[in-house]
Parts: C-alpha cells; sequence; structure tokens
C-alpha cells in the first residue's frame, strides 16, 4: 500500500429488472393523483424483479456487468461484500450465490481461469437501506490497510410493499455493483464519516417479512434528525482534519450531494433544514438574506419552521437543487426506491448526467447523505478522479433503462401476488433464479440459478 | 494510530441463559447412547434461550458483562458490530436494539453521560457460523486505520434444532463480546487471513427458517475441505509476510488452537488431515514416523485415508489434543453449539483454563480455524500480551456455568414448541424481551426489552 494514493471506487455498473410499471397504470387504479405523484414525488416508473428474479440474481447481474464492461480480472478480487435488506437465507449470504452463479458460467464456458478463486470473501451485510454503505466503508479499510487488494461491493434490494399500502406507488428493485480499490479511477473516499445512529421503528421487518412494518411520516422524521446529526458529525470532523475551514458552507463546497432516496425528490425535500443551518453560522442572517433577497431583519423575525418552509419555495434553493440534486434524481424517477442500491444509482444518474452535459468533473467533490430506517445516517465525501470519464461513459444508464418493457396492471398485480407461472420478459444473457428444491430434506429450500 | 501498535482483543466478556439441558435428561428420550455423546462428541450440558429471550437480549447481556466488568465508558465506543445467524428482522439489526437496551437502562438509572453516543456505528453481519470473525476481521482494519477507535464485536446465537433431528442434541446458545483497540491487553491479532470461499447448501435457513436445513456429514466434509484450504493460505501467507520460515509446522508453533466448535470435540476430530499434511512435508516421512513410532518405510505404505486414521487414534495426537486443543472445548461441552459466537468461547475457555493452571501464555501465539456452512473457512493468529492476565480474572465462565439451573424434558419440549407463557428461570438483572408489539399497524412485531 502506498500510503500516498487513496482509496475508492474505481467502477460502477448497475442493473434493472426488464419490466416496469409506470406510475400512469397504477396511479388511477388506486385513486391517486398522478402530477402528485409524478411531479410532487418524481416518481415516474418502478422496476419490479420478475417471476425469475430475486435479490441474488439482480446482484449477480450487476456484478456481471461490473466484471465485463470494465474487464475486471475476478480472480483478483479479493472480497465481495453484500449490503441488502432483502435477504433470502438466515444464514447463507447472498454473496456466495452471486460466486455460484458467475463461477458456474464461467465454468460452463470453458474459462476456468477466469473465475472468482476460494480466496474471495463473501459477506452480507444488514442496515436496511445504508447496509450497502456500511459494506463500502469496510472495504475501503480492508483496501487501505493491504497492499494490492481489490474488492467488490455490491447492494442489492427489492422494496416491495403491500398492494393499497402508503409505499405501494415507491416500490422498485435492482443493484449496484462497485470495484474498490487503492489509486481508483472514478472517486476517491476520504476516512471522514460522520455517523448518527439511533434505535427506531420507523421501517422494520420482523421476522424476515417481504413487505415492511412502517410510519412514512415518522420515517422521514428520523431521516431528516439522524442526517441533520450525521451532517454537523462529518462537518466537525472535516474541519478537525483540515479539510474545510470552520465557518465554511459544505454545501456549497460540494459540485453535487447525493442521497439516500427512498423515491427522487426525498433527498431535495429532506434537505432544506440542512440548508438553512449551514447558512446561519453569520449571526446577522446575512447570507439567508441575499439568498432570499430579504432583509436581514426580516429572516430574523422569522419562526425557525417558516425559515425552513420559506427557504424550500424560494429561487435560491430552486437553483440550488437544479446544481447539485436534480441530477442525482433522474434514474431514482425511472427505476424507483432500490433501497441500498439507492443512493449509488444516484451517484451514477449524478455522473452520467453531468458527463452527457459535457461538464469537467475532475476534482469536484461530491457529498452523500445515506440514511437506513432504525435508524442510522453516514455523512462522507468522495473527489471525482481525473480518470472518470472512461468509467461513467460505460454507464449506458438512461440507454438501458429505454430497453425495458412496461406491464400492465393485471401482470402486476399477479407478479405481486405470485401468482404467475412464467417470467413477464425475456431474460436472455441474465441470470434469473431457475429453481428452490422441494427435495431432498437436506436441501429443501435451496434456490439454483442458471444463466438464460 | 501508531503504526507500531498492534490491534486486537482488549477484553472479552460472554452470557448464556440460566437454563440448561443435560445431555442426560435428552438422551434416553430420544434412545440415544449418552456414552456416545459425551465421550465421542464431548456434549454435556445444552444452553436454551429461556422464553424471554432471543438473540438481541443475549448479546445485550454479553456487552452489559464486557462493559461493567471491564470499567469501559460506552461513550468512546465508535461502533458496535454484531456477527449472527439467529437475526430477528430483515431490515432492522440487532445491533440498534442492543444499543437501546443499554442506553435505556442508563437513562433509567440516571447516567445519561454514561451512554453509547449517537457515534456510535450498529451492523449486523451474516455468514453462518463465520460472520462474527467477519465482523472483528472489518473491526480490526477500521481500528488499524484512525487513531484511538475503539469498537465493540459481539456474537450471538441461538442454534436451534428440530425435535427428534440429527441435530437436536447439538443445540446451544449464548453470546460473547470483545473490546477492540490498539495497544489492546489480551490478544494483538496480526493482519495475515487465510480465506477460503465456496458456495455450498451444506447448513442454510432458507426463508429465514428458525431451524436450518442440513446434512451433517456433507456439512463435515465443507468443513474440512475448506479449513485445510484456508490454511494452507495462511501458511503461505505467513511465510510471505515472515511470520514462518518455509516448511515450520505452524501446529507446534501455536500454544493452542481454537476451533469453530458445533460440539466439543468437532475441531479436534476435523483437524488430523492438516495435521498430517503439515507433518508430511519431508519426503521420507521421517517426522510422522517419529511421532507414529513406525519406520517411515511402514508410514509410506499407509494409504492417505489410513495414514489420517492412525495419526487420529495415535498417543502422539492424543497428547497434540491434550496439549493445544482440549483447555478450548469445555465450555462448549457445558453450553453446545453457540454459533457465531463458538469459535471465541472456545478462545475464552482455552485462555481461563490454562490462566487456573498457572501457565504463562505471554507471547503465545494462538491459532484460528473458523469455519461458516454455505462456506468460508478463515485462519488467523494472535499474540497474548503481556496483560493478559487481569482480562483473563475476570472471564469467571466455569463459576457462572455452575449457577444455572437445569431443565426437565417436558420443560424442554414445552421451551422449544413455544408453549409456555413464562419463564423458566428468574432473570433478575438481565436485559430480556418484555413483548412483541401486536398493534399499532405501524408497530406490529415491534420488540421491547427491558433490564429484569
Amino acid at each position: 500500500m502506498n500510503p500516498k494514493l487513496p482509496v475508492g471506487i474505481d467502477a460502477m455498473a448497475f442493473y434493472v429488472p426488464p419490466i416496469y410499471l409506470d406510475l400512469q397504470t397504477l396511479a388511477p387504479a388506486r385513486n391517486l393523483d398522478y402530477d402528485k405523484l409524478s411531479k410532487g414525488l418524481g416518481v415516474l416508473k418502478m422496476a419490479l424483479p420478475d417471476t425469475c428474479e430475486d435479490a441474488a440474481s439482480l446482484a449477480a447481474n450487476a456484478v456481471w456487468n461490473l466484471i465485463t464492461r470494465y474487464e475486471i480480472d475476478p480472480s483478483t478480487i479479493g472480497r465481495l461484500y453484500v449490503g441488502t435488506e432483502s435477504g433470502l437465507d438466515g444464514s447463507k449470504p447472498i454473496a456466495t450465490y452471486v460466486l455460484e452463479m458467475l463461477n458456474a458460467h464461467w465454468q460452463k464456458e470453458n474459462q476456468p481461469a477466469k473465475q472468482f478463486t476460494s480466496r474471495c470473501d463473501a459477506l452480507d451485510m444488514t442496515f436496511a437501506c445504508i447496509g450497502g454503505v456500511d459494506a463500502l466503508q469496510n472495504t475501503l479499510d480492508w483496501v487501505h490497510r493491504g497492499q494490492g487488494r481489490v474488492g467488490i461491493v455490491v447492494c442489492t434490494d427489492y422494496a416491495k410493499y403491500d398492494k393499497f399500502s402508503g409505499g405501494e406507488y415507491t416500490q422498485g428493485a435492482g443493484a449496484v455493483a462497485m470495484l474498490i480499490k487503492q489509486d481508483p479511477r472514478l472517486l476517491a473516499i476520504s476516512d471522514v464519516w460522520g455517523v448518527s445512529t439511533k434505535s427506531e421503528h420507523d421501517f422494520f421487518k420482523p421476522g424476515y417479512s417481504e413487505t415492511p412494518v412502517f410510519d412514512g411520516q415518522f420515517s422521514n422524521a428520523c431521516y431528516q434528525t439522524r442526517l441533520a446529526d450525521a451532517y454537523a458529525d462529518f462537518t466537525k470532523q472535516a474541519i478537525a482534519a483540515g479539510l474545510y475551514a470552520p465557518g465554511q458552507i459544505l454545501s456549497e463546497a460540494w459540485h453535487s450531494l447525493i442521497f439516500h432516496l427512498p423515491y427522487a425528490f426525498h433527498g431535495k425535500r429532506m434537505f432544506p433544514e440542512i440548508f438553512v443551518a449551514e447558512r446561519q453560522q453569520d449571526p446577522g442572517n446575512e447570507t439567508l438574506a441575499a439568498l432570499l433577497q430579504l432583509e436581514p431583519g426580516a429572516v430574523s423575525q422569522l419562526s425557525a419552521a417558516d425559515l425552513v418552509k420559506t427557504v424550500a419555495k424560494s429561487a435560491a434553493y430552486a437553483d440550488f437543487v437544479a446544481k447539485k440534486i436534480a441530477a442525482g434524481q433522474l434514474a431514482s424517477a425511472q427505476i424507483g426506491n432500490m433501497y441500498t442500491a439507492s443512493i449509488f444509482m444516484g451517484l451514477m444518474s449524478c455522473l452520467e448526467t453531468h458527463y452527457a452535459q459535457g461538464q469537467d468533473l475532475t476534482h469536484q467533490k461530491i457529498g452523500f447523505c445515506a440514511y437506513g430506517s432504525g435508524s442510522k445516517s453516514k455523512v462522507f465525501e468522495a473527489v471525482v478522479q481525473p480518470e472518470y470519464r472512461q468509467i461513467v461513459a460505460k454507464f449506458e444508464i438512461f440507454a438501458a433503462l429505454a430497453q425495458r418493457q412496461p406491464i400492465d396492471l393485471a401482470e402486476y398485480e399477479q407478479l405481486h401476488d405470485k401468482a404467475l407461472d412464467r417470467p413477464l420478459a425475456s431474460h436472455a444473457q441474465s441470470f434469473v433464479l431457475a429453481n428452490i428444491a422441494s427435495e431432498p430434506d437436506t436441501l429443501k429450500g435451496a434456490r439454483f440459478y442458471n444463466r438464460a
């Protein structure tokens, strides 16, 4: 390990199911106002796993895309860590299924040299939507400590909610895989982590229920409280580490902000409180007054709540969102909630969008606002590396999303109810669940996959 | 971080339920030969969680014992990572329940200064019985990277098997908590890890079933294959790191060997193959011949399988087991399988036993042979630190185990069937599950604990 070289994300790839439900299909069936969903929450389409897909197959396809697109030699990978809250087994991790799927395929293709070796460590991590960030942080530490260590972190989830529930229109599914190494081509991530943890029951899956028990409004409050606390913690530590000067506004310094997005507009709706707090460090309220085009005295007269509301509706905040948050929302609008993968899909969306616009992001800083119910927030930052274009050029998010096929309401409901006996779409060139064993007794429940 | 100082385990504590089933009670009811269980497998007693206990309460009690016995200030703890395959929730980690239980108690005791802070990161890790070793390794990396970082790793499990199944007499339960820091008083752990991973279905919990689907004989074969592979990998890397000379026999260099123990004698039964392989590096078989008191020619004439069998039955191997393995088995015999916690309970058992015998372990090396079904093995080593006595003196394993109360067969069967409506034992001064909410809908399934 050359201590001068940073560690971070070298490459990224994603996978979403080939089918989606358009909110224009769901909204009338549930007496929902489509405009409120599309314009209020930013939700347009929801990716849904087909009958032959689960969190393990989603993960395997994302890892496959990562390895093939960036021509990675799997025998060099020292760990494959999974963040998920859609686990399939209380003991056997999804990470092992991923290794099995890819190795079996390479074996079949007579490519025994191109395989994960037995030296590849595998593990699943669980903390609601933030388990993937934890897998990333731990893998960065591992890479930092050794020489030539390369790991893969994959976040995979199916956000399924009961039909007719308040979460139904925020479903989604998919996986994001990341290559973690020293001297990365995409993002260098510093070892400064703002953390805030408090046990809450805002969203949970007792007894591993497929759909969660949750309180949406309370969960928003938890997200906001935890994030504000983790943000303050990050700020304090970043100043102590010499990354920022006291009083400096991080959200100004950051080129973009990436959030955990249960729906596309969640980040921008949660952030005004922090936005205000960061800009309220001058006693005279001059920063906010200038932004809001008000007199400092008028700002001082607003209650804390009214000030946040005023800022949230201001042109200045709209401009901030357009510049620093909106690009990260675009993929979410087309996919829906990906739980652990949402924040990283937001990152990919942000990078590809700015790349397509021809912006130079080299050495720009990106701030991350992660949240997992139950509850924990982490705030961290990354610096875009000079070679990032060759990585981002291969994301092809929106081209891939445009290839998907919509399903109708009847198909959606049957899929949700597990009443379909065959997939709705073709899964050529993808890993799929082939069979769940019912015998012998020693294999009952074992999942078998293949590449269609 | 002073790079000259090692990282490792500073202190350890455990918790087992206050009740146990004696194999003398179970054996006749199942037509099992008690002598085969007690003398063949080393299983004498099985710890069983009472009606008010689960993996979260077991973990909280172990962490409580760690913090109170070693007078740790919880506000200094930067992470609490859990290894378990007895998870309770698909999203909310056990680690958060542990933080909640202890903080609620301190709050009640008006000790707000003595609490875990919101800066304490929390997470659950899953890979069968090896998830706790993974939590340890990741926490060592995290401690190594920063300054003054202190973490807690807790392994907690309830090994429950179906009544009348082949696993019924290998049940058990409990938790082990460890304080991880720089310059540890107990064990320094080097960053050399032998790893072997291969996806298998030797033991798994599809759909998070409480009891596993498993194939005992196949699982033994997986344990043996993975361990041999991880052991070879560790040897290679330890030589590359300059810790050992080529050809050096690790199991001779190690003062003690600690295994994952599904039952007390599992480690010593699985090790002969590696024992032979390590001593077969001289082409003339002189090492083995001397050990077996045979002519080298006679050794060469044995088939590989016969050689392993001959060694396993030899006086030399019995002596090896007595010196290097037996002390680690003693707690397991009294507790049964603790899944993720088994290997660390074995470590505590080894250290306390040698300490009680007055042996000086300072600077002795201990080798670890970890295994998790599904399947993965890790081999690593630790060096006993000069201050270890003040830590081990507080373990008090066997004194605590002697305080437990036996339950009879009817009680055991009712407990197993969840047919009891009140605990079988007193749980004074312990954290217990008080209630699982059935309403409101937004809290259905939420678990509430208190300190009895």
